[in-house]
């Protein structure tokens, strides 16, 4: 019985995303294949323990105590500390989105943002995902992952995210040849790829060990001066492993 | 039988802290006050949906999709991306560590902060928490918390943080005109309260329907310059409220 209660749980939080923060107790039972009324009693025991909370019109809510507690042990949470003081500076001197991103499975998880109101269009955000090969942050992580774990996305399909996507990869041959050049060059620069008008730039961040643990990336408008943010992503990216390896 | 799954459940995720970041799972079972079997079995599930990780040397963690999942639909995620822009301006003028905190209970919760590597020494982290009395942001807080709970506080022990911390905060008629000056004046200076070296400044920051929030906060050098932050800190307040009413 216990196993069963646990992925309920799990499934009733997964009902949350960006797009749904408030939701019926309801809507949180349907969408989690759960019976109103066992929804109801597990919903009304998260929010006993603050992980969900009640809204004053009657939607439910992912609590600000489970946001503490996965954010105060977060794997990332280092991680995030050490990039963000060069994040800070590089946003500074490009003045376009900055951020952060780690591998989980085959996509790239934003762990970090930072944003001018008046930068370019980027349909990233902090906690949201991208396929790794469509992305430059992906494609940085894709390049330096696992063996078995490049095979598994060369093997699978390989969608266009958007009709700007360019073949090169979203075919096995060709994304083969994009990720040799990235282990070569250490930066991908990817212009139009998810939005005509922006360009991504990545470079990988190593951590204690020289393994990549994380891309660092920026998202600039879609011209001939993309390629220009490299040295300044690099430089970012060298500080962000000094200060990790020195801790 | 399920409520109380739902309990041990909460009771493993909170062992979990940033001092405490990974556990083995007999450590786990006993901070929990759990049997080693149960906790075993319960860690192994949720490993299994990625709310815990298991370490190459037999740790565990919290699951980069715990952080996930309670990020992206985080109540707090609006404020804080409505904030960091601000933040970093006035994290680039001030030059010291600049944090947003919210109030949990009869405490505060810091749920960004900006740091640079040479500023001053701060206590406080992200996720991290402070009783509401102590601190600048805690008490901008208390000032403009619902009238029951700063009884509640005024009611109960208000302990020093530190040899450092003055009696206005720690006697109920020294805090309740303290409490007053901070509503009059829309803001506080803290200096030495935590750290005889360092000075906490604190504004309120407003959200629709003009409710206060949120509090905003730099962490500076105690000296006489401290009360010169609060301009720069109101005019960023200003600017996150305006943000967050344009939505």
């Amino acid at each position: 019985m216990g196993e069963s209660v646990v992925s309920r749980v799990v499934r009733i939080v997964e009902t949350f995303g960006s797009d749904t923060p408030a939701l019926r107790v309801s809507d949180v039972a349907r969408r989690a294949g759960l019976h109103v009324a066992t929804a109801s009693r597990l919903i009304e025991e998260l929010c006993r323990h603050g992980w969900l909370e009640r809204d004053d019109d009657r939607h439910v809510r992912i609590g600000v105590r489970l946001w503490e507690l996965a954010s105060r042990a977060s794997p990332t949470l280092g991680l995030r500390e050490a990039a963000m003081p060069f994040m800070e500076d590089l946003h500074a001197v490009v003045g376009h989105h900055t951020q952060l991103g780690v591998r989980q499975g085959h996509e790239v998880l934003f762990v970090e943002r930072l944003s001018a109101p008046n930068a370019v269009l980027n349909i990233t955000r902090v906690a949201g995902r991208l396929p790794l090969h469509v992305s430059s942050s992906g494609l940085v992580l894709l390049a330096h992952a696992p063996a078995e774990v490049q095979e598994e996305v060369l093997a699978g399909p390989l969608p266009p995210r958007t009709p700007n996507t360019p073949a090169a990869v979203t075919e096995p041959a060709g994304l083969r040849r994009l990720l040799a050049g990235i282990r070569r060059d250490g930066y991908v620069v990817c212009p139009g790829f998810i939005d005509r008008e922006t360009a991504g730039v990545a470079v990988p961040l190593r951590g204690p060990g020289e393994q990549v643990v994380a891309a660092l990336s920026v998202i600039v408008p879609n011209d001939r001066h993309a390629r220009a943010q490299v040295p300044a992503l690099r430089a970012a990216a060298h500080g962000v492993s000094r200060v990790m390896s020195s801790r």
